[in-house]
């Protein structure tokens, strides 16, 4: 087993380039994942782990350890190469020191929204440029409850794997079918599907609650700042509201989500 | 008026130290508000503001100013004392350097129960424990948004006036009615107003979109890591759940309470 004791080594460089790029991410079409229980959701939602960190005195209480150890202990199905990193190097990298212990590279996956399997009455989520990372992995979660058949990020500002992400959606950017596209593109999809889009905005819309989502769905959102754009809303059958009648007009947009997802869970009765 | 330069200076002292400890806060009733919107809501929510320690060339572009030109530009309807502080002591209480450039020093209001001004068929919102305050902010706003008759913190652990939960709550700490109590007091003051009590648990729990929330109604929910305490599963009228299908069976706490106030909201038709 290779022992990494500087954090000058090249894969750690490598890591850490990972967690800050964008640019080298999608170059590479390689992240970073860290945590135990975000690794085994990487790795049962099918992305394949190329090799694994592992700080043998926090994962495992020993540094004396075997790689089938980290398997076992991680609770993964594959079998990734393990490097054991000292607890500086690990350190240098992990946002949560001192806890977890390992950090995978993982490959991404595929994106495109021809490659979604959706079900025959789908209920799709559809983030327009989300901006803040925090929000993603809030909606992320949601849709994991939910079991929506997708998010959709129309217009992507930030990438689905951003460490951000990652960790604030608790490994849910695994669990939930996620793909990419144009806003034009996904207006396409969502017609060539027949599936309803309905845009929450403040312009010219009705209550949320009055919609049927029981057939085929998709519901819009866009940032807590601009909302969506022109070109969405122009191709939604309905622009939706949440009714608000507080001191401020305005709720986070993953709390948005959550209402419109289980207002659509519910007319389905949960099936 | 007062102008301090430096970041030693005894008002800049205690500030800091209202800003570190809640026990601080608690004994002298004082804390603070950063931002201009947040103090606007504060000083129209009828909480005091003591001092205003304002950056002129942030707030203002100028570091000739008067203390009207300061209650103009952020709309406050009351007088306090403005002192005026530089960039550089400015950016060293700020958490938001650089922007907003107003601080105020204001006094905390009464928390009791029996204090709250209640409708004739009121919906409230109960969280027990909240450990973190960034949830309890994120509650608070959903709460101004569905304009609910009072959020009541049962056992607390934070104190409100917690700086993290002043800015997640984007000011609406200030515009929601709010009160604390142990979980029996909370419990009583629930029997002796009549108000049915629904609490959000796991446990021997029915659907929450089958309950009636028309009537005076409290939902509670507790910690993600530890939901409820026997005592208010106990006193409950029903235990309520949000069907949960993905491979993570937790949601985040403000979202799971704004799925549930907002499924009560749709009953009341949204009056």
């Amino acid at each position: 087993m290779k022992h990494i004791t500087s954090p000058h080594n090249a894969i750690i460089r490598h890591a850490e380039l990972l967690q800050r790029k964008s640019k080298a991410r999608k170059k590479e079409g390689l992240f970073l994942i860290e945590g135990q229980r975000e690794i085994m959701l990487g790795d049962h939602g099918g992305f394949e782990l190329q090799q694994l960190l592992v700080c043998g005195s926090i994962l495992l209480n020993t540094e004396d350890f075997e790689a089938s150890d980290v398997y076992h202990k991680i609770n993964i199905n594959s079998n990734p190469e393990v490097i054991s990193v000292t607890q500086e190097v690990y350190e240098k990298l992990a946002y949560r020191t001192g806890t977890e212990g390992v950090i995978a590279f993982a490959k991404a996956k595929s994106q495109q929204l021809q490659d979604l399997k959706l079900s025959k009455n789908p209920l799709i989520l559809i983030a327009e440029s989300p901006e803040k990372p925090g929000n993603l992995g809030a909606i992320l979660r949601t849709a994991d409850a939910a079991k929506v058949d997708a998010v959709i990020i129309a217009n992507p500002v930030a990438d689905l794997f951003n460490p951000n992400v990652v960790r604030s959606s608790v490994g849910c950017v695994f669990t939930v079918p996620t793909a990419t596209g144009t806003t034009s593109e996904v207006v396409d999809f969502l017609k060539s599907k027949n599936i309803n889009l309905y845009a929450a905005t403040l312009q010219s819309s009705e209550r949320y609650d009055v919609m049927d989502y029981t057939t085929g769905s998709a519901i819009a959102l866009g940032t807590e700042a601009t909302g969506l754009s022109q070109e969405i809303r122009d191709a939604a059958l309905k622009n939706i509201i949440i009714p608000m009648s507080g001191a401020i007009d305005s709720m986070n947009l993953s709390v948005s989500a959550a209402i419109l997802i289980f207002e659509a869970k519910r007319q389905r009765d949960f099936k």
